[in-house]
């Protein structure tokens, strides 16, 4: 378990340096790193039992202290001014895909020989395909010295936006999952709920933190203004989801909250080494679910989940690309910010669980939507590194 | 559970600060915060099923890492200097309180209507007196700023070989608990593979470490010498547990070692902040453990227990403070040696445990044994503190 733990840590370093070495972000190697790790291969990584379960949490503390800690780089007002600029490109980057992959399931595909509504099954193809994974691309333009560019702040916005958007389609998508249907007023609420923590949080938190923080920097034990302040990331981030919105919102709140304190650059710095340690676990963790055997085109069954996948994954890929050209007042460059927003990952592999349980996606779509994860993943980093140019000094 | 661990570092800076207030170390105000947040009090630390699990697994992590900072900032040389006077204040503040601890049993206490052996439960007291806690003592050593002086370099080192000691005792225990009888070849090789391991150990990774360190720093990934050291010291740990010694003897070991390193300033001022932010989980996980209905005098049941407990606690303190006194030829405060040596840990509660599950300990000798154990632990840091005077600026 400690072994596995320290594997995780020298394995995502040693990548990531081989990564930046040759011009990739160092995120990348830690994925590659992942995979290696993975069941697939070396199976060092638990997942079951305890020890997956302490895994999951670590890696859960890391992807909260990593949001937490790009929240705390975010300018707010920078992100209010792009405001409606990552409306837009989070509302087509989420419909786009959503009607690209509900129409491929419903009117391309030959239909297949199952008692399931094809139109149900669609809908939970096109919900996948919405929602994009904030952690990947803020890591890239992390990695980058990039997290304080127009672009950044758009995209950063925007994948915020989304996993907003991302909790009421999660609400219409286990609706169906569990046959209980949809109703429009639980649709309002959650989203209402989700746009409401968010704002009364920023708000009354911008408003007492700083004054608590004042009093707490009195304070003489060692390391107080740090405990207190991760302490506080993963008490919003438990509110967030008791609320019924997502932790990564309320640990991305914390950060912005706190952004507002005088003593944010103590905060700042004394937060970065102990996320440092945890967010590797994180992302070594998302590439050590990729199941290499899904890639193998040896068998024809195989084959097809791979064409399957290769279909949808080229929807994802176009459905976010056009999202950059979602606000025309505006003038950035648009590519950065639709590649930006192309990884997918937690929330739609929930989806694309949730369907798997409840038995509406065949373990073959369950495949090829996995796939499609792991392609925008890994596809985003090299990419978003050769639109943006050279690593900047931080 | 986030909630949980958001109160539990919160709460633990809080009293922290409050005990530094009225003059006393903040690791008693740590455990403190944890009766208040534990079972007997308001219930927030979670002890069962998986939150238990993790939550422990955490503490644990908090261990390593205190024990990790702590050899990174012992002085080997100095440790080594004082090396027979370490050993001989822990041999003898193994033996006499495993002594007392026997006879008390034995003779003293009039014979229990059980059919077990008196004589195999008298060594089961007399072996949960035997090993120094030494998270407790480093901690106030550390919160007094006085981890470098000549009392602190005895402490720590008796503290270790205390823990050595503690595993063939462990071996010694286990073989009657369980009913399969004790082996001097057993023994023997207990003794040699812990002693082996902590010298092999630190005598290889002396060697290797720096130069391996040389080149670690010549990659250009954030914190990359942080999470190595890290990874080291989980390393480190997991083989000491495989070697069959224990997980916080290769903490320990591995900050002795990394000390020796050239990057040896960059890596503590790292290592700092993530240690800081775990330890706490530690300090408030014993206090949690602390069940106050046993202390509650008002039945004819607990004023036994209590009066078990007055005694067995009476001889813990009695049997370390005399191996204070176990170097004539070095010239120190024999006090401080003496009372630093007091606290028991969790290898106490180990020997206690196993002797309750296998039906030696009734339920009142638990009872009595984790008296002991708290009331060691808390009475400590502010004799330790008014012994030593004020603290220094670290």
């Amino acid at each position: 378990m400690l072994l596995a733990l320290s594997a995780m840590l020298v394995a995502a370093k040693l990548l990531g340096e081989l990564a930046e070495r040759v011009g990739q972000p160092a995120v990348l190697g830690e994925l590659i790193a992942g995979v290696l790790l993975g069941g697939s291969v070396l199976g060092v990584v638990p997942t079951e039992g305890v020890p997956g379960e302490l895994i999951h949490l670590l890696a859960e503390l890391g992807l909260l202290l990593l949001l937490f800690e790009i929240g705390l780089e975010v300018d707010l007002r920078g992100l209010f001014r792009v405001g409606p600029a990552s409306l837009a490109v989070a509302v087509v980057g989420v419909v786009v895909p959503f009607t690209l992959g509900y129409l491929f399931w419903a009117h391309v595909v030959p239909a297949p020989a199952t008692t399931v509504d094809r139109g149900v099954v669609a809908i939970l193809i096109g919900a996948t395909l919405t929602a994009t994974s904030v952690g990947i691309t803020a890591r890239v333009l992390s990695d980058l010295g990039s997290l304080n560019t127009l672009e950044a702040r758009i995209i950063v916005g925007a994948a915020v936006i989304d996993d907003v958007l991302g909790l009421v389609i999660l609400t219409v998508v286990s609706g169906i999952a569990t046959g209980t249907g949809i109703s429009v007023s639980g649709v309002v609420w959650t989203l209402a709920v989700a746009v409401g923590f968010l704002v009364a949080a920023v708000l009354i938190g911008r408003f007492i933190m700083p004054r608590l923080f004042d009093l707490v920097v009195r304070m003489q034990v060692r390391f107080v203004l740090l405990v207190f302040s991760v302490a506080f990331a993963l008490a919003l981030s438990a509110l967030a989801a008791a609320a019924g919105s997502a932790l990564i919102i309320g640990a991305f709140a914390a950060g912005i909250i706190l952004s507002g304190t005088n003593q944010f650059d103590t905060i700042e710095q004394e937060v970065r080494p102990v996320a440092s340690v945890f967010t590797p676990i994180f992302f070594v963790s998302v590439g050590a679910s990729l199941n290499l055997a899904l890639l193998n085109p040896a068998t024809p069954e195989s084959r097809k989940i791979l064409a399957l996948a290769g279909g949808i994954t080229l929807l994802a890929i176009l459905g976010k690309v056009v999202a950059g050209w979602a606000a025309p007042w505006l003038n950035f460059r648009r590519l950065v910010v639709g590649v930006g927003m192309v990884p997918r990952g937690e929330v739609g592999l929930i989806f694309a669980d949730m369907g798997r349980r409840s038995g509406l996606l065949t373990s073959e779509l369950f495949g090829a939507v996995l796939i499609m994860i792991m392609a925008t993943t890994f596809v985003t980093p090299p990419v978003l590194k050769s639109l943006i140019g050279p690593a900047r000094s931080p």
